[in-house]
């Protein structure tokens, strides 16, 4: 499919992340002192969808985008999402009469939060991440648990610690434990990291066991997500219940909604099984997608470093299977559950996707632009992630991802 | 304190759970087609909090008994839960004028789930739980995780999966490998057990690390818990991430929150330490309760068993401590978190908090009353939980906690 112009110029360059054939939807605040509404990102600016739907330029039977959220949009269903995608790309399409009155440049407004987010649950299904975790904590012989090749194994997560891009993230005190100490000590984090990660949405809820075909159809979109981890906190604490603390700081998002309909060109299959999956696991089609991720560090007043780029589709298992899975017990889904993928790493050194596996629990010290290196994450340093399936001359991009590290409080209990 | 005497006749017996000193809130459906809303229990009558205020026979500064749920009370803060707690008293009191307008008989109604649960956190407080599982496991020699003295160990859990009590319980499906076997199948459990709790439920928010004393501040009350789970499914699936699909079925609340106020004359220390806790972690005064537990099994058609006696003060780690050591990360707390404890099991043999401690893993299968034994549970089984703090002639109570196993579904992904 080649590039869809619009006639919002910005959309029709080949390096912008949101042509017309993308249209991600995220919740935009003008600064106005009005409330949060939502919007759809072409090119450099933002349609404003609650002002179209207000002056009847948008209808999808009723009113919804006057609020802070794609929730209740979610609800509606996927009749509905279609409807707004194809309203969408006729009013925006090149031909269509301009409406300038609705667009609100991006480079004016902060984005918030897309979705309120039901719950959030994190998965663990990048094999080679978890061949190098594995390899790192056990060796190579015994890296992948045996349940890996038959379950996504995933863990619930903390959805009151998901936060937009932007916001800043501050390095947390925990219980952290030498391999040579007795007890604990109750400290700053020393080891905290990054996950690169892409967290799926789902859009319509279920209170009983699905199929992978019918996850699929459940899912409305896909975002970055940076699974911010405290290595050493969860080193202590996460046997024999799972990681907790570790993972509860922060887990950043990208604010706009890429749709599977805008990434559906780019469908491709999961990787060839190591152990065929119990039927309930099996996918009836390709439900992965190309999509082409980096992972940049810029510290504290210095440049920008791009340690690692690998690819959405070496993922084992697709957020569909994980889905279906996450069904079988009868555990009930809703509108605004989050699903994050694991982290996304690739075979190569530099596509690993967190600095535990990029410089080898500190072994093998990364070294950035201006000759910094890294192990960990540094008080200062800014992550960015950023993602893009890449088409005939032109992309669909997740615009960024990013966060900063903040230095840990002097006492976390001084009010 | 001796037993406070009430106008409703019925809650100055001595073997009522609601008598005056209690004054438990939850939610009822009157069955009249008018919304669920709240009330308190006093003896075997509701007190309509709904209708109560709308007469302004109570008044909390806003309009928030008409709701189903007591999220937005608990949100007023502390204050307005001494002050509702006083007016009430006052009320419901001997001698002040009786209203039986403003009763329902509880037989009349249904009990509804009492809040909306934000996000739900299980536990592992119970060091005797915690050791029969590990000795079950690992022998008694590896039974406790190294960690277990140093942190309230706790995994995050499905909020959509909790369930008020009366809820019938589908047995799940889920992927099982036998210790023999090499590859799982997907078949229904066949090891499905309780788990005996009580479940903390927050009232009040935190951004930030909370102490000990300003976690016990935040609470609102206690329920009942069962965290209904899936011995099979947790043991291939709990490596390395913890339980996911296990607990993912079921975890049923008493309906009436009985306010840590209504509790505070038991209160009871946590037993001694072990191993000195961090700073942090120790608690500045009683944060336990002496509240005695027991739970019954019904198989169809037959009669009632009480399987396990135990009491909430046999835990490690108080609710506070554990609301502490959630926050030190920096995770966000919000009003109507819910927090299990994690099993509480005594130092007997028949004050085991599961079957799967019971019936020693099966291995020494529990005998009921009519001969029927039990390693785990049947269907048709009904579980109920029951507990109450025992005053000076009056019982402080929490109702019920129960639900009824059902057969598994044929085929989970039949339509």
């Amino acid at each position: 499919m080649p590039l869809r112009k619009s006639w919002v110029e910005s959309a029709n360059t080949p390096d912008t992340d949101f042509p017309l054939n993308n249209l991600p939807y995220g919740v935009f605040d003008a600064g106005d002192g009005s409330m949060p509404r939502c919007g759809v990102a072409i090119g450099d600016m933002i349609f404003d969808l609650c002002k179209a739907e207000g002056d009847g330029l948008v209808d999808v039977g009723g009113a919804v985008f006057d609020l802070s959220s794609w929730n209740e949009f979610m609800e509606l269903g996927s009749d509905a999402w279609a409807d707004l995608r194809r309203q969408l790309t006729e009013l925006l399409a090149e031909g269509a009469p301009p409406r300038p009155d609705y667009l609100v440049a991006r480079s004016d407004v902060t984005m918030v939060m897309p979705i309120t987010v039901a719950e959030y649950t994190d998965f663990y299904a990048g094999k080679h991440h978890a061949f190098n975790v594995g390899s790192i904590f056990r060796g190579p012989e015994n890296a992948l648990p045996p349940n890996w090749l038959s379950i996504p194994i995933g863990y619930n997560g903390r959805a009151s610690s998901v936060v937009v891009s932007g916001t800043d993230v501050r390095r947390p005190w925990g219980q952290l434990k030498g391999p040579d100490e007795v007890l604990p000590r109750f400290e700053p984090c020393k080891r905290f990291d990054l996950e690169l990660e892409i967290g799926a949405i789902v859009g319509q809820p279920s209170d009983r066991p699905v199929t992978v075909a019918e996850a699929d159809e459940m899912i409305f979109g896909y975002v970055l997500l940076n699974d911010w981890s405290a290595r050493d906190i969860q080193a202590w604490e996460y046997q024999p219940l799972g990681p907790f603390q570790a993972k509860a700081t922060a887990t950043t998002i990208s604010p706009w909604i890429v749709t599977k309909a805008a990434l559906d060109p780019f469908r491709t299959s999961t990787p060839d099984r190591e152990r065929e999956l119990l039927p309930y696991l099996q996918e009836t089609g390709p439900m992965l997608y190309d999509v082409d991720l980096e992972v940049a560090l810029t510290p504290e007043d210095a440049e920008e470093t791009t340690i690692s780029r690998t690819n959405f589709k070496e993922l084992y298992y697709s957020a569909a299977q994980q889905l279906a899975h996450h069904t079988t017990s009868g555990c009930a889904m809703r509108v605004g559950d989050l699903l994050g993928s694991g982290t996304i790493s690739g075979t190569e050194q530099d596509s690993r996707g967190s600095l535990l596996e990029l410089s080898w629990s500190g072994e093998e010290p990364i070294t950035l632009q201006g000759g910094e290196t890294r192990s960990f994450l540094e008080d200062g340093d800014t992550l960015t992630l950023r993602g893009a399936a890449k088409g005939d001359g032109y992309r669909v991009g997740f615009g960024e991802c990013s966060g900063k590290v903040l230095a840990a409080l002097d006492n976390p209990y001084a009010r």
